[in-house]
């Protein structure tokens, strides 16, 4: 019996170890021969946003989403520049939900462009999420003349339509982004705001999560933020005492003022821990250009028309990309990483932000994850021999796998708590 | 009938209007007389700490307590120099409860001299109110070894015995104080701290809330934080979601770094006067000489062997005291405002935060504080003539009045509401 997997210096949390014993189409051990163990998909959400794809594969814009902020998507890459960089390195999406742009016309979602997309990345093999159900910015411009109770009757239906329609397709969300900041936002006219002002921001998650609980009962709903200071402990705290279950908790980290290196995140991580719940790490961007100005106080207040991607600034970004991947993969609370964005073209706030330039090709960031998320988390297709009884060992990062002999495979799953167990090739 | 009361300016929800009829000792109105009518004490509470009496009016310092933080408490004034300037404008002290001056040595708490100290104040009719039942800061050095079982176990005994032992003659007390900061707090060693990060915050305020209650049902209880951001509106939320009672939001404004002004002051009362409960500004200070640097996070880093009151600096701190008060008082969430020392003699970091100098002499600031609290917003004695029916008008700050005629005197109190109402003077 040989073993697979030189996952030594990997965090322990995330590697599985199982001794498969490998049948026949017979059911007969597979005594004494080469197979082929090979990982298929991780278990950890390695995830990014699926803007680019959503016209590229879904279709034009809507009317009236013209000019509406998009947070991303590419206006110059072609499908197959996007697609293959892509389903390469991430097995979840985040495709865009903003209200203002899904339904900048009253009584006309944006339903069949975001269900084509995300039925083109499922029958990919990627998970896709939706991102968010409530949030106070990018609104459409027809919320902001109702009064208050029609403000909150048009939002429970819009969760409830989006959460239960999607069911089954779009199983994750963004129950409610930014909720900390919620009231007492002021960059920009909202009746969300203006809601959650009046009702609370503990009333509005509340809202959230049991609109898109009962919509969908099966989905995982996350609670989103960027502030990631005492006040989201304070909310997340509130929210776990008002009896809402939380199914993961959401920290961006946006660095466009530069990486916060690995104390700040061990003991961010550490912070939010404290609650026992999964963490989701939803929107990471790091740039491959000059930094952000540190007095800049919200991201989107900074808009300059070029913002290069240098060489410096690249190898900085791909330096970055590693030990920020390192350091969440590490702790054992993170269940899922997003990146924010694949290419330069199109990216928020037009910031080198991107794996890929603008002209689609790969910044040694990409290079960079791609060696961690296919290389050294990764187990590559590896022969094994099988011992007397048609054992083989197997470690490696959680995921799936696949095991061939003469031609025939068969898929397992490797967890962090494995039974052995015995798979049966096709005939 | 003629009117007391020229308050036009003043805000309306602070002014009580009332027809009072006077009668003679025989019940008999007392009509088309001369009496003199004037306010003895307002409803608003004007508070100080009185950390300086301790000393003074209690007695020495209890073995252990040196070299321990006190945050004030004057060294060279003498007992009239003090009670003069004190009682003359404030009718609320706040006493120093803080665990590591209060019990240095453990099971010999302080509790006599704090009690003569609390009855000194109560029988010149000023309110005593206790600071704090629970904070992480000027902890016993014994607490630093317990268990946190044990830390748990000493610190609900710790509260009930005060709230408890003191009720009658402390019923105000801030329950807890920074929570917010509470579990990350990182400034120095705590067992509180420690206990905050495994129970949660909201644990920490329910404990301090429960057993106080419990000791004390007539205690009026306040949540106190010098966090005025996002985290603490969250922190309320989440406890008032929890099913604490709280009694009033305490907001520190410790202004050693400058005047807030207006528009600050009138936005965050607004943001905390949301949850619908009175508003205590517990700790307010503003410096006479320079200021201290805006780098400076935490105050308590700031620490220089000198620190002058200069002309410029007391002139200004006079302007932005009445600035201050004004801006409070006007507000008709705030209940008290409680102002963090009397003198620079002994003040918190040695700043001129004092209205006093330290050799006793009186700043513009405390002039401009008379002005309002015993000028502005205070009805002298003031001779008024009854009409037939013995009727006069009064109109004034909401608080406790006296009415007299010929030598004798009697006692009403003027609120927001207020039915016509008779007096009889004694025989």
């Amino acid at each position: 019996m040989s073993g697979a997997g030189p996952f030594d210096g990997a965090p322990s949390h995330r590697v599985g170890e199982l001794v498969l014993t490998v049948l026949d189409a017979d059911g007969r051990p597979l005594a004494d021969s080469v197979v082929t163990v090979e990982q298929c998909r991780h278990a950890f959400a390695f995830g990014n946003i699926g803007f680019d794809l959503v016209r590229l594969v879904g279709g034009p814009d809507p009317d009236g989403a013209d000019g509406v902020e998009a947070f991303g998507g590419t206006r110059g890459l072609a499908l197959d520049q996007v697609a293959g960089p892509y389903l390469n390195l991430f097995n979840t999406a985040t495709l865009p939900f903003y209200w203002g742009r899904y339904e900048p016309r009253r009584g006309r979602p944006d339903t069949e462009r975001l269900a084509r997309t995300a039925r083109w990345l499922a029958e990919r093999g990627v998970t896709v999420k939706g991102h968010p159900l409530v949030w106070h910015t990018v609104e459409p411009p027809w919320l902001l003349d109702l009064p208050l109770d029609g403000v909150e009757r048009v939002l429970r239906a819009r969760i409830a339509a989006l959460a239960g329609g999607f069911a089954g397709l779009v199983d994750v969300w963004d129950a409610i982004n930014e909720a900390v900041i919620m009231p007492v936002f002021t960059n920009g006219k909202s009746a969300i705001s203006r809601l959650a002002w009046t009702r609370g921001r503990i009333a509005m998650v509340r809202t959230a999560f049991a609109e898109a609980r009962a919509a969908n009962p099966a989905a995982t709903l996350v609670l989103n933020d960027f502030d990631l200071t005492s006040a989201y402990e304070c909310l997340i705290e509130g929210v776990l005492e008002a009896g809402v279950t939380v199914d993961a908790i959401g920290l961006q980290t946006h660095m466009h003022k530069g990486f916060r290196g690995e104390e700040y995140l061990q003991r961010t991580l550490d912070r939010f821990a404290r609650f026992g719940l999964p963490l989701h790490l939803t929107e990471s961007t790091l740039v491959s250009g000059h930094l952000m100005p540190r007095e800049i106080e919200d991201l989107n207040d900074y808009r300059i028309g070029h913002w290069p991607s240098t060489p410096e600034g690249e190898a900085r970004q791909a330096d970055e990309i590693v030990r920020h991947y390192r350091c969440l993969v590490g702790h054992p609370a993170v269940q899922a990483i997003t990146y924010w964005g694949l290419s330069d073209d199109g990216s928020w706030l037009g910031a080198p932000t991107g794996l890929l330039r603008a002209d689609g090709t790969r910044k040694p960031a990409y290079a960079a994850l791609e060696g961690l998320i296919k290389g050294e988390w990764w187990l590559p297709p590896t022969e094994l021999r099988t011992d007397p009884g048609g054992r083989v060992a197997v470690r490696g990062f959680c995921g799936d796998y696949t095991v061939t002999a003469g031609g025939r495979t068969v898929s397992f799953a490797l967890g962090r708590e494995n039974a052995d167990r015995a798979v049966r090739l096709p005939g």
